[in-house]
C-alpha cells in the first residue's frame, strides 16, 4: 500500500478499504507516515467527504488504535452520554446522577474545554478537592456503589484520535462530519457502554451552525454506533441560547444543583429531563413517557442530589461555591425586550473573563462566569440587572462587558 | 494574517488577495510554513481549484522568490519555448538553432527527465563535453554569437517552486491546473525572455490526459503570460504518439541532427516547423505561414544544422554518438497494421532500458533508448523490425520487450 494512491482515490472520489483505511490510521499513529501526507488527505476528506462505510471503517481503526475499557465489572446495563459542546452545557451533571437513581450506570470520562465552549471536567475541578484521575478500579467501585462515576479521559483511549485531531486543530480540517463523526464513535466506542446517547447540537454556539448539518451527524453517527454492535440514538437539540442561567466552571456547578434540589426548571432542566427520558428508553427502562416520569421523581424525591453529594464525596470533593473577587452588573439602558442571544459571543465572553483557556494548559479561573438574569423573550426595564459577569482574574470589566451587551438581540419597547 | 483562515477560505471557496497569496509563498518559502498546513491548502487548491487572479497572484509570488534574469545583455528580442513534457520531444534542440538563424534570440534553460518523460539537459549531456552549467556572462555571449544557447536551470531562480513542486510531489497534490500553471509560468517569468510559446500536450504519453484540460491549461497560462506583460501564445499538441522515431539521450540528439540536417520529415519535424512558425510569428517576423517558410528555409540551407554545431561546439561538446553495449530487435509475429501506441508506456520502457530516472539525481545510460521503425498506421510483414531496444545497462530484454509489444495496439492483416 502506497499513501500517494491512497490520497488519490480519495481525491478522486473513489471508495477506500477497511484495509486501506487501516493502514493509514495505524501508519499515521505509530508515526510512520509524515504529518503533511496525512493533513493532505484530511483536507481530501473534508472537501469530498467519506462514504459511510468508510467512516465506519475510519471509527473503528481509531478506536482500535488504543485500549477498550472492559466494564464488565459494573452490576448492570451501562449508559454513556455525549454532547458535541455548547455555551452552559452542564447536562452531563444533571443526567448522570438522575438516571442513576432510575436504574442504570453512568460510567462517563469527560474531557476539558477549548475556546468557547466548556469541559465537564473543568467543570467538576473547580468543586474543591475532586478528584478527575483516580484508578480504574475505583471508578468501577464508584460507579457500583453510587451508580455514576465521572472522571478525566484516559490517555490510553484513542492515541489515534489525539494525534489526528491535533493535526486538523493545525491544518483547517476540523469541519468535517466524516472526521467528527470518527473522532466522537470512536471514543465513546473505546469507552464501550452498552447504550450511548448523543446530543447533537446546532446554532450559533456549537460546532455545527446549521439544523440540517446537525441532522446529517447525528443520523451517521446512530448508524455507525448501531453497525458497532451498540444500542445508540442521536437526537439533535437547538444551542441558540445559552443551557441554563450560568457560564462559568463554578456557577455551573452550583446552576446543577440547583436544578438537582428541584429549585429551578429553566431549559437546562427541560434538556436534562429529555435526554435522561431517552437514555432510559435506550436502556430497556420503559416507554420516553414512563422514563421522563420516573426522572422528574429522581428530582422531585431529592434523591438524585443525594446520589449527586454521594459521588462528588467518593471522589474527595466538597460542594461549597467561593464567590469570584470581582463582579460587575450589566444593566438596561433602555425598556427593552430580548430577542435573541449569540452563545458564541457569550462563550467568548466567559473565556475573557477567565472561564475557560485558548492555549492548551492553560489555568482557569473556576470563579468566572456569566450569569444572565433574562432569556430570549423576557422583557426588561431600564437599569434592571440583564447580567452580571465575575472574575478572579481581571477587574476591569469594559471590554466583556461592551461584548456582552453586543451579544443580545433586542428591541427597545 | 493566519494560515488557517487562508486555508479554510480556499476550502470554503473564497477568493483570496494577492496578499494573502504572497504571505503563503513567502513564509513557506522561508521555512515560517509548516509542509502539514502547506500540503492541506494545496489539497484544497487541487479540490476547490483557484480563479484566474490568484493564479496569478500565486505566479508572480512564486517568480519573486527568487532572481529574475536581467536578458538586456542580448541583442536582439528574445524568445522562450515551453513543452509540458512527452515522450520523444526533442523539438528544443530542433526549434533553438531554427529560430535563431531567423533572426530571433533563444535563451533557454531546461531541466531533467523524472519518471516517463524526458528532459532537454539529460539529452545535452548525452553529448561528450557539453557543459549545462555555464556562467550568466558566458550564457549571455554564446546566445549573442549563435542566437541560442541550453543550460541547465538555475538554483536561484524559483525556489518556491522546487520546495513547493517537491511536496506536491510527495503529497499527492500534483494534478492541478492552476498549481502546475503557476509552477511553469513561474519559472518562464523569471526567465525573463520577451515572447514565451507554450507547447500544452495531451494524450496518453503527457501531463494532461484529455484535450479539454491541456485547452484549459493552455488559455490559463497565455492568458497569465500577457498579465504579466509577455507577448505569450500557448498551443495544445497531441502526445499520443511518441515523437520522432527515437526515444533515449544520445538517440534523440542523433535523430534531432537528423531533422537539422534535412534527412527526415516524420512528426517531430513538422511540429518543430509548426512551433518555430508561431515563435516567430509572436516576435514579429511575419505572417505564420512566412514564418513557417523562413523555418524550413533555415533547414533546407543547412544554417540551423551549422549554428547548432556551433553552439555544442561552445559548450564544450562534440557530436559523435556511441553506441549502446546490447541491442535486441523486436520483430512482429503476424502481418499486421499498427493502429496505435501507448507513449506512455514507451517512456517506460526506455526508462526500464536505463535512459531515464526514477529518483531524483540516479545516474543515466546516455545510450539507452528505444529506436521506432513503425508508426500509427503502418503494416508489417511477420518478421519485420518493429523497434529496436538499446542498453549499456542491462542485457536481459525479457521484460522491456514484452512491455514493448504490448504498448503497441494492432490489429492482424
Amino acid at each position: 500500500m502506497n499513501i500517494i494512491d491512497i490520497i488519490n482515490k480519495t481525491k478522486n472520489k473513489k471508495e477506500l478499504s477497511e484495509n486501506e483505511i487501516r493502514w493509514i490510521v495505524g501508519n499515521y499513529t505509530a508515526g510512520n507516515l509524515p504529518d503533511y501526507q496525512m493533513s493532505a488527505w484530511l483536507m481530501a476528506v473534508c472537501l469530498n467527504g467519506l462514504t459511510e462505510r468508510e467512516t465506519l471503517s475510519l471509527t473503528l481503526a481509531m478506536r482500535d488504535s488504543g485500549d477498550i475499557l472492559d466494564l464488565s465489572g459494573i452490576n448492570g446495563v451501562t449508559v454513556d452520554k455525549h454532547s458535541t459542546g455548547g455555551v452552559g452545557d452542564k447536562t452531563s451533571l444533571i443526567i448522570a446522577p438522575v438516571a442513576s437513581v432510575c436504574g442504570v450506570y453512568v460510567p462517563k470520562m469527560s474531557g476539558r474545554g477549548l475556546g468557547h465552549t466548556g469541559g465537564t471536567i473543568d467543570k467538576l475541578e473547580s468543586i474543591s478537592g475532586y478528584r478527575t484521575e483516580i484508578p480504574f478500579s475505583e471508578f468501577v467501585d464508584i460507579v457500583n456503589r453510587t451508580g455514576f462515576s465521572i472522571i478525566s479521559q484516559s490517555g490510553k483511549l484513542c492515541p489515534a484520535d489525539k494525534k489526528i485531531y491535533s493535526l486538523r486543530n493545525a491544518s483547517g480540517t476540523v469541519e468535517s462530519i466524516p472526521l467528527i463523526c470518527a473522532s466522537i464513535m470512536s471514543k465513546k466506542l473505546a469507552l464501550n457502554a452498552d447504550c450511548i446517547l448523543l446530543d447533537v447540537k446546532y446554532g450559533s454556539g456549537a460546532f455545527m451552525k446549521t439544523y440540517e448539518d446537525a441532522v446529517k451527524l447525528a443520523g451517521m453517527m446512530q448508524r455507525i454506533g448501531e453497525k458497532a454492535g451498540k444500542k445508540c440514538r442521536a437526537i439533535v437539540t437547538n444551542m441558540n441560547t445559552p443551557l441554563g442561567s450560568s457560564i462559568g466552571n463554578a456557577l455551573e456547578v452550583k446552576e446543577a444543583v440547583e436544578i438537582l434540589q428541584g429549585k429551578c426548571r429553566n431549559n437546562l432542566y427541560e434538556l436534562s429531563m429529555t435526554l435522561t427520558a431517552e437514555m432510559l428508553n435506550l436502556a430497556g427502562k420503559g416507554t420516553v413517557e414512563e422514563c421522563r416520569e420516573m426522572a422528574e421523581n429522581a428530582i422531585t424525591s431529592g434523591k438524585a442530589y443525594e446520589v449527586f453529594r454521594e459521588t462528588v464525596s467518593l471522589h474527595g470533593g466538597h460542594l461549597e461555591f467561593p464567590e469570584a473577587q470581582y463582579k460587575y452588573e450589566v444593566r438596561a439602558v433602555h425598556d427593552m425586550k430580548i430577542t435573541g442571544i449569540d452563545s458564541q459571543e457569550i462563550g467568548m465572553v466567559s473565556l475573557i473573563l477567565g472561564a475557560g483557556r485558548i492555549f492548551k494548559d492553560e489555568p482557569i479561573d473556576y470563579t468566572a462566569g456569566i450569569v444572565m438574569n433574562c432569556t430570549v423573550g423576557d422583557c426588561v426595564s431600564v437599569d434592571d440587572t440583564i447580567m452580571t459577569l465575575y472574575s478572579s482574574k481581571i477587574s476591569d470589566f469594559s471590554e466583556a462587558s461592551y461584548r456582552a451587551v453586543k451579544a443580545l438581540k433586542f428591541c427597545k419597547i
